[in-house]
């Protein structure tokens, strides 16, 4: 059965993403420092392409992570910035369905990264992707208020969260609008790098 | 040379404390959850004059912990809620320096606590917790808005927070304030329990 989660980098001030985001600035105002383990990693900067790269355990962590996903979930917003930003070759390899109000033929990419657009709601993308992720698990990619969503209606499985030792005082926030009732979390493995933690938590039904 | 260090528990949505705070709920709504590894602890437990309690190894961070610290300086608000919710025998035993705009004679307690009432700023209460400090550590001990002026004035050597798996949703929270200028972390040390992964940061200058 496959399970559904949520893997996010987050500031130590719980951000994923800087003030004065936008299609040129994604990450927002210093976004890219939340990811500076990322970017060091050989499996990262070969998935967008470039050479390079430590095989550290942080690398083990995101070799895990992308071996895990069979198919993605996201939002419409995440994809506009996306569709700009990400490579010729985007980084998923996969099946990706993208919960939109606007109908569109899907979009297939180099590299085994095929769009599709979802017009009917969070849980009919989320059964899509759970058919289309060959018994692999499902990632709900973002952004915050698509994963907030997902949270709210009990969709998700396991949040992994890797928290950067950087504060950016301002942007967007992935607890924001959760209420203690939306989420019961069980703090599970906890491993780190001198650049990040990362913990994994399941959420309790 | 004394450090200076700053050791608080935190939900994962980043709060010291949950709404509405106040003398008779002085942690808010839901905040006694950010410290449920605590209360498991041995040593927290024989310092709020209790029995039982874990030797685990979430006991051995609160021994260090309280090893480390050879004075405390606080804000007045915290002082204020700890004044009438402190057992009779309060959890420092070593001088406690309030910053306040209040004179007032110093106010001896049983096992060891003593606060003294500082009219002079933040960077006058330090030096004299230093002084008392005996060699060891000074911890500024809270509330938020104390932590943020220590660490907007540079004054911070070290932060030590225990995050644990719960979400409050509102409420008082620690970097709330604090541009990204105002604080260089590297991450140190993490080590985790069943209920809380424990970070050390080192402030960079």
């Amino acid at each position: 059965m496959s399970k559904v989660f949520v893997d996010v980098g987050l500031s130590l001030d719980g951000y994923l993403a800087g003030p004065n985001r936008g299609p040129r600035n994604p990450l927002g105002d210093g976004g890219t420092t939340i990811h500076a383990w990322l970017f060091k990693t050989a499996t990262f900067l070969e998935l967008l392409g470039l050479s390079g790269g430590e095989a550290s355990p942080d690398d083990q962590v995101v070799k895990a992570i992308m071996g895990r996903a069979g198919a993605y979930v996201m939002g419409r917003r995440m994809f506009d910035e996306g569709e700009v930003g990400w490579p010729e070759v985007p980084p998923f390899r996969a099946p990706v369905f993208v919960a939109t109000h606007s109908a569109r033929e899907p979009w297939r990419r180099k590299g085994g990264t095929m769009f599709h657009f979802v017009t009917d709601g969070i849980v009919s993308a989320l059964e899509k992707a759970k058919a289309a992720a060959g018994g692999k698990d499902v990632r709900v990619s973002g952004g915050a208020d698509t994963i907030q969503q997902f949270l709210r209606a009990g969709l998700i499985d396991d949040i992994t969260l890797h928290i950067s030792p950087v504060l950016l005082g301002d942007g967007l926030r992935l607890f924001d609008t959760l209420r203690p009732s939306d989420v019961k979390l069980e703090q599970q493995g906890v491993s780190a790098s001198a650049l990040v933690t990362h913990i994994d938590y399941r959420v309790v039904r």
